[in-house]
């Protein structure tokens, strides 16, 4: 959807603000304390599905612009470009972009699909991961076995998989395929600084998550790992026999569905490759085994820490908050902003309260109605200081 | 189901025949050539869950009854217990034998619910492996976690399981858990042999399988490894997102169906110990491991090679086949064998017709039609053969 709101100035810059309606699934519905898909307000919260990704976030833009249109018109020409795809990799966009590319010359690109690690002291985001999603798929048989007549001596799927995996990540969580870091920037001591400027607290994390052990690869923090540096997820694992009870078979297929998070300066592309070859090399003898490209590919993307607009959003966080907002990267991904840099020409600079405990893509999403309300305001004072920046 | 069919002789013996008439779920019908519970004729063989494990079995001796009915009247006293839950490990069979104990009181237990090696070559079966049926359950936190957010230092259940499982078997098929084969009897020259008489065919293996790899415990052949050593069996896994598409999270449960098939001479309850310690042992960081028994638990038995129902089983089969019948031994469990022997005091003699490429518990299970037809005409035989061994 692309919704354009003209400014009451005449050669006012354009602002195009991104945000996506679209959500992940809602998983079993059981797990959620309120139905999914009706927002419920408990204790100064909204949870739903898709309260702070990205329902909740996208209003701020639509209710910053209603506010100052009622103050006297809009200092810049609003640009909204909402989708309903980003969940599944923004397939359609880069076709639409191209199509409607006359309608969107625009001098500023934000999106309100953003992340805010603090609550009480904002953060300005600088770069993010690229994103790769594969399928692993074993297969050692042409049907399942039954056990009594076929155990000790048929390979198992099930078995083949989890041995594959524990192949590819040590139990200390370093990634053990080769070359799966080629690419990566070495850490500088700026980059170190700027993981460890902001706080990790353990105690409050796993509190909020209910992780026991913080893990990883050695050599680096927590946030440097998730930030910096290449990750290898198992994001589901399955194969034979789910049901309740006991079914004895030897399960003749296994899949576990893989992300990868990688690092900027890394190709997508070497990456996969790197990991092709770890399993050619450690398929267990009996399995045949294959890696299937399942979703999007995006490499990782940054943005200039002198970026003008950068500066701006810094200026209105440190009003709204009291406080000098602090430069951060993530280690999630943001296939948009390579897209829209291909498309547009421009950095995507992300504005939105998205906080890391809001269980996004889990069981009882929510968002802090302080921060529903806070949105619009800071929408409005960057679009201000925007046009101010940008005659 | 106790059928009592009294034989015409005046102290003639009585022989209990045991059969089951339930089966193990169907799976997904798609993967099935017709319907699983419609049963179709092709190629002379019929088609359908249950159709060689066991209600095509099952009719072999009542269909034998009815033949020596019309010949004149059974030779032996005929006991039928046919039940409904074999394949969840007959929870309510011992009470029942003890609450029938008067009605029970027989001199020959047989079961049809029988396996036979070969096609062309009788065997007959002397012992069965034991099954402990269990869960591994691994906990990482208390929510799914979005993996742009947690990745690089949140554990991953998936991950924790697949890892714990390549601990506890080898890439070789070697089991690594501790003390796992504890009580199991080494093997001697004579069972060697035993093992070694009854062809194993790889290429006509792998034809009917698909299985390209042949796998396993060192030291031992395939069948060796099948019938004399216990095995760890993971029936199923699944954790995490297994929907189309992608979606980006850590788990934060997975879980893992296991059953071991135990050795002669094994404690069900040692080896149980010993999946335990190993799983304190090398439960990953981060993961909360659990092993928790969820089906019955049995021992492994077996059955002395000079039993004399044995050796009537052995003159029907070397007259029906024409072919000297080989001793033989099984990786499958007989929960009910050990019931039977707990309640009447008697071993179990089997005498079916389940071929191993049947697809017991698979899709496309199947029966030869010829076996059909000849299982009524052996169990004849046998019944008329004990009326003279045990009058």
């Amino acid at each position: 959807v692309i919704g354009r709101w003209p400014s009451a100035h005449p050669d006012a810059p354009t602002v195009l603000v991104y945000g996506h309606f679209d959500v992940q699934p809602s998983g079993a519905e059981e797990d959620w304390t309120s139905a999914p898909f009706e927002p419920d307000v408990r204790d100064g919260r909204i949870y739903a599905r898709g309260a702070t990704d990205d329902k909740g976030n996208m209003l701020a833009p639509i209710r910053a612009a209603r506010a100052l249109e009622a103050a006297g018109g809009l200092p810049v020409n609003l640009v909204l470009l909402f989708e309903g795809e980003e969940e599944i990799g923004s397939p359609s966009l880069p076709a639409l972009l191209e199509q409607h590319r006359e309608q969107l010359r625009v001098d500023v690109v934000l999106s309100a699909d953003g992340v805010m690690l603090s609550d009480t002291a904002p953060t300005v985001m600088l770069s993010f991961k690229g994103l790769i999603s594969l399928e692993l798929r074993v297969r050692t048989a042409a049907v399942e076995l039954h056990s009594g007549l076929h155990a000790g001596f048929a390979p198992n799927a099930a078995l083949a998989l989890s041995q594959l995996l524990a192949s590819m990540v040590a139990p200390d969580g370093s990634v053990l395929v080769d070359r799966f870091d080629a690419g990566a920037t070495a850490l500088d001591d700026n980059d170190r600084a700027q993981a460890a400027a902001l706080p990790f607290e353990v105690d409050a994390y796993r509190a909020a998550t209910g992780v026991t052990t913080i893990w990883g690869e050695p050599g680096y923090t927590p946030r440097e790992r998730n930030w910096f540096r290449p990750t290898l997820d198992v994001n589901g694992i399955w194969g034979g026999f789910q049901g309740e009870g006991t079914k004895t078979v030897v399960p003749a297929i296994a899949t576990a569905k893989i992300t990868c998070r990688i690092a900027p300066g890394q190709s997508p592309e070497s990456v996969i490759a790197s990991l092709r070859a770890h399993i050619e090399r450690h398929s267990p003898a009996g399995a045949a085994s294959e890696l299937v490209v399942v979703g999007g590919v995006s490499g990782a993307s940054a943005i200039r820490a002198d970026d003008p607009t950068i500066d701006v959003v810094r200026e209105a966080l440190r009003d709204a908050y009291g406080v000098e907002p602090t430069d951060v990267r993530t280690g999630a991904s943001l296939p948009v902003a390579s897209m829209l840099m291909d498309a547009l020409g421009l950095p995507t600079v992300m504005l939105g309260w998205c906080l890391p405990d809001e269980r996004m893509h889990a069981p009882d999403e929510f968002l802090r109605l302080e921060n529903f309300d806070r949105g619009p305001r800071v929408y409005a004072d960057v679009l201000t200081r925007l046009a101010a920046v940008r005659p």
